[in-house]
């Protein structure tokens, strides 16, 4: 269930001496995105005639070092951390992902995942053009680079979005000038801020707290910003904004609980999806106990709805790094205990409501029940703050396929049996649509309802290719 | 307020064929008790004809490959991770130590602070001998190293154990036995457990956790603990046992909260500082917010006994690293928001007991507490989970000088000014002592009340030099 | 003056188990051609359905991992080693250039410089075409994709060939059969070989001799030969042979001494070299001594024709890696000197002719004498195993511009005391073309004579727009 | 046959501000010795009241950074480069060796071995004293300190000395003032320069070279010099001097060629050799061939001698460093090709003569003949530089055991046809002093005469107990 970006850019106005700022705070942005990807990073810094970049596998701590960063000086910049699914980890996919082309140099940063890239990509393909990475950011790059031989830059990106299904929040830099760019329903989170003479955008809002900055707003759907080297701005709309479709999975997993994203305080989602999951499956448990990180403040949530104690059971090792197995039974236990330990004196002789963010395959929450009954709780009442998950993500969140999903071949009954639990309760989608704080209509719960926001080949979409929307839904396809 | 160490010791009997488990085992117990030094590690393991042994600045994570620990095979070995202070980050100061005697090779684990470790180097040097580290360790292998010359292992450790004042947990390796040792007055932790055909020592109870094994018991002030590689284990208690003095800082705030140290549970001892904190200092606030992570349990307790809303107002990053910092002032800003943010959507106009675990210097609280009144706070009531400290460690706590501490030379009102609080309340000894559930003098509070149990020049000791303890408490010197 | 690459192909017929023997064999080759290239390498290998690479900046011994090389498993591959020119030395640079395409996948080594790199990347940006790197692998794929969505393999190689000028030594991946491409005029060297079970294309024949191969021959200029998996190999003319431009300077100083190049050993080319220097520039000097280590082959020559004794004066250190300089005058002096070093008794009191490769800026070869001088020689004649060099090289030897080089400038006697020589002798373009022993008319002597074989912007060229030769050597241009 | 150390220290006088000059000049001295070691490496260095160091495994090149070097300030410093051999390559076993003692801080690097190294241990650890290291220099710290509690330190180094049998060139920091010290029989080399502001002692004057220093003598055998930081120097003879055994191995094999040894110049002492070689052994071979690097001086000089062409017919990879072999036969082959190519158009037909400088085993001598004769030679014949060796060093050179010695156990005849030799001619012993140019009764050659100037037990040693010398070649011990 881990797959996802952390995008960011930064412009600084007229610096009178050359800079490396501008490089500092992109690094301490990505810093504050680090549990968006933790696979690769870069950083690519322009100085008004040429780009830098440094590109590294590995964590942001890793990857940079003081005297790399000081050497990559300008003025704008963009940033990427990256989580790579399997056979994509090479340097070649670590992103930004710089071009040059006829016009100058661009360097594109993207989070999200395109539904028709393979269609893209044959098309571009067949025009005898070639890929050199395996990312949908390389492909944004090539229809931007066609569009820009014949339009300005914010027509050219307007006229890409015309052509991308799917999942995109942008940070582009073209030729020294910032573009942030939101797709049409808004999937992925992207906001901006002011920075100290000039200005951020970022992934998440933490991302400027980290680099002194101050929100200001998050990007509307389909909404095309524009920052210039000389201080000005600009906002384009594309699309009405009538219509949305923002990831339900950001505020139950993905963001970090301080992230503001779109409107609505994760932290405090999170806690409402508490209270809800305590109204619509109360217990009379002794303690309500979170799995940690993700379930803290859902579980803070559900004690103080339900009056039932708080009180953790499980303790995560703050300090696990790569670590090594031996090909062992008892090794490949001593690993998992190793990344979170159970509380035994507060789980003791207890009847405990476990609250967990999701349950997908079902494997790591019989794992961690396990380990709950055999530190000698009485009873584990699992409540999951999402409702059961039934479908894959299209559009960017690494779910599995529905074979592996356990909730598309069991009952509740099988479930709550192949989790060892006593019992289980998953919110319902009503309920985590009244505690996110987001209407119904703009949000993306596909992986729960198996109804999606854009075509996709063999499921559902609930948009109409005769609506107002469906220009940009469909990929400006609407008249085929 | 850090410097510590962490030690383990493994041993398992008679496996048929050579085995690198014992290694593994260790990393995994090091992984466990990362939390107690991130400087340096160590691993040696002995195989009955050699010890052979992996050392490295650095995290755990970092410092061991999996070739490397498929390497070191053998049935017994010591591990180590070690907080290092100014000057001495060096490889030549990571441990375990290991020396080659007459008698054949002697690896040490120590954690803790000899007071006498200047008058025993004088007095070693004084005999010609020479010091490779800057290691306690390296001074109690020396002595040992003459004691063994007339004695037997236990009987050696047991004189050494009479030279020594001051803070000693140790995991010593004599040519393939393993020995675990305590201070006289049981201030640094350590206990032993069952693993997989063996046993461990560690400093705390979340190592054995990690390694699969069963908590035993925690080793009594003066105890030495045998365990021979034939399977065989023996107990030789040097002391009485009617006197301790364990380290109160262990449960306020260096041990895992899910460990278990001298009977007590961490969480728990944490939950009835912050009920008794509540007790000894109400508050009208609308919420409760711990500063991440030392201070959740207390929150927590505070919360439950005062009734006010528990509600997380700082987030911590959790993949704070080594991080780069321009000398500029906005950077260290950045810095410090890096790796702790505020909620400003659950801080915004409230009034808000924050918990801390201490306050040393005051700087840091300072900070703290800005942050929080800038995200919109209204009122800040500092509740502190320790007495006021006025007085250094000894015993291995790293401690400012008096000079630095802040309550050594203000007022309450003085330091509530100082660090920008609207109130402060700091727990009472004797609520500290209440709460952590261990009697009054079993622990050393010395850092609180300027009473040491050990004399230390210049400073008062609560013991007679006439009573029963004084042997071991004053190094073998009473009759001087 | 360095700046080159190594390239080498290898692929072997229809090993049962999938192999590793591939990526051993490239990274053995690439080990050997080192000296061609120390800043960044790459290996690519393809195993019937997916390509697998290893790229790093730095040395080959630096890296690869035994564990990395042992992961890419396939049957046919590519790899490469670099010498970067300033600003380009990014992993983004670093080849085999790697790209996917309608028909598949392309892996390209290059060896070379293309004089109309420019004009066929405006050509190819003008079509909305992007680049990623500095590369002129980079052209060459591009224009290949575009002709093998018309042609077959072998005949959009050809058709690619039509549009290169310059400089360039190919092995090409396609689809998981092996291309070697030899430029029209033969400038840079490429040979094949048999290896067990197989085939290897490689830059020198020093890395056939690596890998126990055989060298078979040399490719033709203008020469494509095909590598399948099934076994067979082809080859193709594609231009009458009747013409070469082989480029001299691979005798006089970059290619390995024990390769053979287009016929010549290169040890005794520069023995040769020696010789015909001592004839045109005899001394009555009373040793001999070579700047190690590419004029020692050239001063045994010398010291054969001339009877004057041969004795090594400058001793190289064999370990340098990169060193650690400070800012400082005599730090400076001694970086030099670590380099290479004098053997002071050697040269004391002497008369010495010291034979070096070239004089490009002429720094070096002052600061050489000025050594010598100070280790005591009474004189020093100066003898240049090459004319003097007085024009760029435009097909990829790293020349400075006209305004650096010291020939473009100087009289005979105003380089002599430049280099503070007390006499200088210079081999004639038509004694180092009768000592590498291949016609006048198939060496490249550009540098040298001011004539170049292919048209270079502002210079001249020695062909014809009208000869049979025009097609290829104009970048079949003829008719414009 | 490889193993020795290198060895430097470096003074300056009165530096106004603190500087790191020192350890940039040490780090120099250690670039140009890097062929004494290449196993691990360290710096200390001491500016008056405290030392810091470096020490790393692994090359020079590897082991240093700018940053780190540049915080070792101080005025006066040891280093040393090291080769390991089997079981001691850890970090521990790094020199400089650095202890504590009640009357400072000692940093000792050591060039030799100890023949009674076993004896002074058990003494040592029979006082209760302890050993970190498998270290020579760790016995002769532990002697050092013992006698500097009653003596002055220049007493105590001479008392130190009369314990010591065995081969020692010391560097030595005592306190900021730096010692070179050289064993009585002058075995191992060492001597000072003068440098920029100050002195250096070193292993040999190459090193003096590279740090821009004069070369003012070798110590002589015995020798104790003292450099104090206010600039004295002082001369200490503790033997008379009648009476040295220098290795004759440094001239044979492991010295680099431009150094100066006890007043002859290696490369000059080569070239003799190998016009010695051809008056005892001349052939009438067309050509004559060194193996490189250590055989090229000898091969010239047989060349000379003999008139016969002198003609490269090996040529060794100059960027070999870590390689990877696959445990397959082949694999093998081209790692030993890799490291060294024939030039066989050089050797085809050919009869050979080949210089190597001696044969240990006989295994690698075999493998190159069969290399030259694969290359098509007609006839080798095998000229080695040094005499039969039949017996093992105890002074520091890593002969294998007389078991592995192929001269021990054959006949001329039997080595000939080992090595796969035509004919097989080795150097007398005669001729060898004679080339040399030192004294015979001033040589040791122990490994080709089974006659060692110190008493080893089993092996016959040449000198008298009752003689002059008899005191510091037995350790002090004549009367018992």
């Amino acid at each position: 269930m881990k797959e996802e970006c952390g995008i960011a850019g930064v412009i600084i106005h007229d610096p009178a001496p050359p800079t490396n700022i501008v490089a500092f705070k992109l690094y301490y942005a990505l810093y504050a995105l680090q549990h968006r990807g933790q696979d690769s990073t870069g950083i690519v810094v322009f100085d008004g005639s040429k780009s830098r970049s440094i590109k590294s596998m590995g964590l942001v701590s890793e990857a940079y070092s003081r005297e790399k960063l000081q050497d990559i000086v300008g003025y704008v910049g963009v940033g990427h951390v990256r989580n790579a699914t399997y056979g994509t980890q090479s340097i070649e996919n670590c992103q930004p992902f710089v071009l040059n082309f006829k016009g100058g140099v661009i360097s594109i940063s993207h989070n999200g995942n395109l539904v028709n890239s393979a269609e893209l990509k044959d098309e571009l393909e067949s025009e005898g053009r070639i890929f050199t990475t395996a990312l949908d950011a390389e492909i944004i790059g090539l229809l931007l680079v066609k569009e820009l031989l014949k339009l300005g830059p914010a027509d050219a990106i307007k006229a890409v979005m015309r052509r991308l299904i799917g999942s995109y929040a942008l940070a582009i830099m073209i030729n020294g000038d910032l573009y942030a760019v939101r797709d049409t329903i808004g999937n992925k989170p992207i906001c901006y801020g002011e920075i100290e003479g000039g200005y951020a955008v970022v992934s998440e809002s933490v991302a400027l707290d980290a680099i002194n900055g101050t929100l200001v707003r998050d990007l509307k759907p389909g909404e095309i910003m524009v920052f210039k080297k000389t201080g000005e701005m600009e906002c384009l709309q594309t699309v009405s904004g009538d219509f949305a479709a923002h990831c339900v999975f950001e505020y139950i997993y993905l963001a970090r609980p301080d992230s503001i994203i779109d409107g609505q305080l994760v932290y405090a989602a999170r806690e409402r999806i508490g209270k809800q999951l305590a109204l619509e499956h109360p217990s009379d448990a002794e303690i309500v106990s979170p799995v940690p990180d993700s379930g803290i403040a859902a579980a803070i949530g559900y004690s103080r709805e339900s009056g039932i104690k708080y009180l953790e059971g499980l303790m995560k090792n703050r300090y696990i790094g790569r670590t090594f197995i031996l090909p062992h039974q008892e090794m490949r236990e001593m690993a998992v205990r190793l990344k979170m330990n159970t509380i035994n004196e507060n789980l003791r002789d207890k009847s405990v409501v476990l609250v967990d963010d999701s349950v997908v395959r079902g494997t790591t929450s019989r794992r961690i029940v396990d380990m709950i009954k055999k530190a000698g709780a009485r009873e584990v009442h699992l409540r999951v703050a999402s409702p059961p998950i039934i479908a894959p993500c299209y559009l960017g969140i690494d779910m599995p396929t529905r074979a592996e999903l356990i909730a598309t071949h069991k009952t509740m009954e099988g479930i709550c049996a192949a989790v060892n639990a006593d019992t289980i309760g998953y919110l319902s989608a009503d309920g985590l649509v009244k505690a996110v704080g987001i209407d119904k209509n703009r949000l993306c719960m596909g992986c729960a309802t198996e109804l999606y926001p854009v075509p996709v080949p063999g499921e559902k979409c609930y948009h109409d290719k005769q609506s107002k929307m469906a220009d940009f839904v469909y990929g400006g396809k609407k008249d085929e």
